[in-house]
């Protein structure tokens, strides 16, 4: 089995996303985007995300100037997405890649 | 043999691209830049991404203000690029790398 | 234990927040994104790190124009974040990842 | 010897520059900036790579609202880039980087 | 002692900096940022990089379009960074990291 592979959602308007990383791995969020709309604007798209009962702001999209924004940021459990944007989706994509057992490596090193 | 190698494809108008990373390697996403055109207008160009069935949106280009855009994003299968612009070609590069064999490398050290 | 964890805190105006990683642990800053704000401006807001007695402008933000801003940076130890923005908070996070044991691990390596 | 090398390169218009990376070393291109000029304009300033007869558009640069960009590229053999700017030069950078010998490295362990 | 520290340097308008990376590491820069100004203008700020003989652009940035800019850069041994704004500084940050022992460790593991 790879030890990374693409990871996508589409997170729709008034609709939080739960997501939970598959067990011994973590997903590194990459980047998100504006789907397409039929309407365009200069209406600003705050992104949200709560993580241990923490809401924090993660970017602000809007359409016509900033479509797009990346991250470079990594869950190891539970996390939620969302947005009130009203004229479409936003998809967020990255990548979920195994978590390096470090810890037990060492060790088994340590005793070697 | 290199374990790491440029890679790049030149996507059509309306002609959507698959892409089959090789045996035992997956392909890092960098980058998407819009071609060049005769025509200079400010119409978006999204960018589609299909992958197990889902499509998404990868971010969206538009020739005056946001003629490239960067990725860090990971296939380890089939994926499939496409695109709409009327006026040129987008070009999607990366490059592909050996996927590191951490289980079986595991597994040895374990059993040593 | 995972090595790798998500890290984001929330930064309020006029009101520097002091840092300090876990033990054996660095933080890895990847962004800062200003909040939601009810009042829109063009107003500039730079972003101060205050390490080792030294004070850096980390970016400067602008609500419409460049309401966020990535970083690659890592803090082994104690630094202190702040910003004088009237209209909200600042959102910097990333993620704390374990220090690689190099040189004991190399020590290790040597002495078998 | 270190493993990695800042690495640099000025290339003027219209003189194709081809760059052969060292024995056992990749580069990695990590960024496009516009030189100095005399005149400030809006003009577009594509930017191309030649690699495997293959002619690809990496990003297009205007002295006024982009004057660089960012890409995480990697090149295990010869490549050329060129552009068309006439009011002055391209400055291309990023390291080069030992290619890690994961084949002969991975051989050793499974024969041990 | 840890593996990777934060550096940053202030760089003053037509004081050029010169710096040396300690014994057994390199510097990898991240970021340039322009320091606060009490004058706001729309004035292009290149940013300078000596680097063996070489003098190179890292890029341009403008107090109200572009006030930072990311890099992914590593320097091994001195280099010197320098601009001519006017208005302030510029503030360059990123993180100075152990130089990894490939060859030596590589020989180790060949040997046993």
């Amino acid at each position: 089995m790879s030890s990374m592979e693409f990871w996508g959602v589409e997170v729709k308007a008034g609709q939080p996303l739960k997501v939970e990383p598959k067990d011994f791995y973590m997903i590194h969020l990459s980047q998100a985007a504006l789907g397409e709309s039929s309407k365009k604007g200069n209406e600003s798209v705050p992104l949200f995300l709560k993580f241990d009962e923490k809401k924090l702001v993660l970017g602000t999209l809007s359409p016509e100037n900033i479509p797009q924004l990346s991250f470079d940021l990594v869950f190891e459990r539970e996390f939620e997405l969302s947005h009130n944007w009203k004229n479409g989706s936003v998809f967020f994509c990255g990548y979920q890649a195994a978590i390096p057992e470090n810890d037990s490596d060492q060790e088994i090193k340590l005793n070697k």
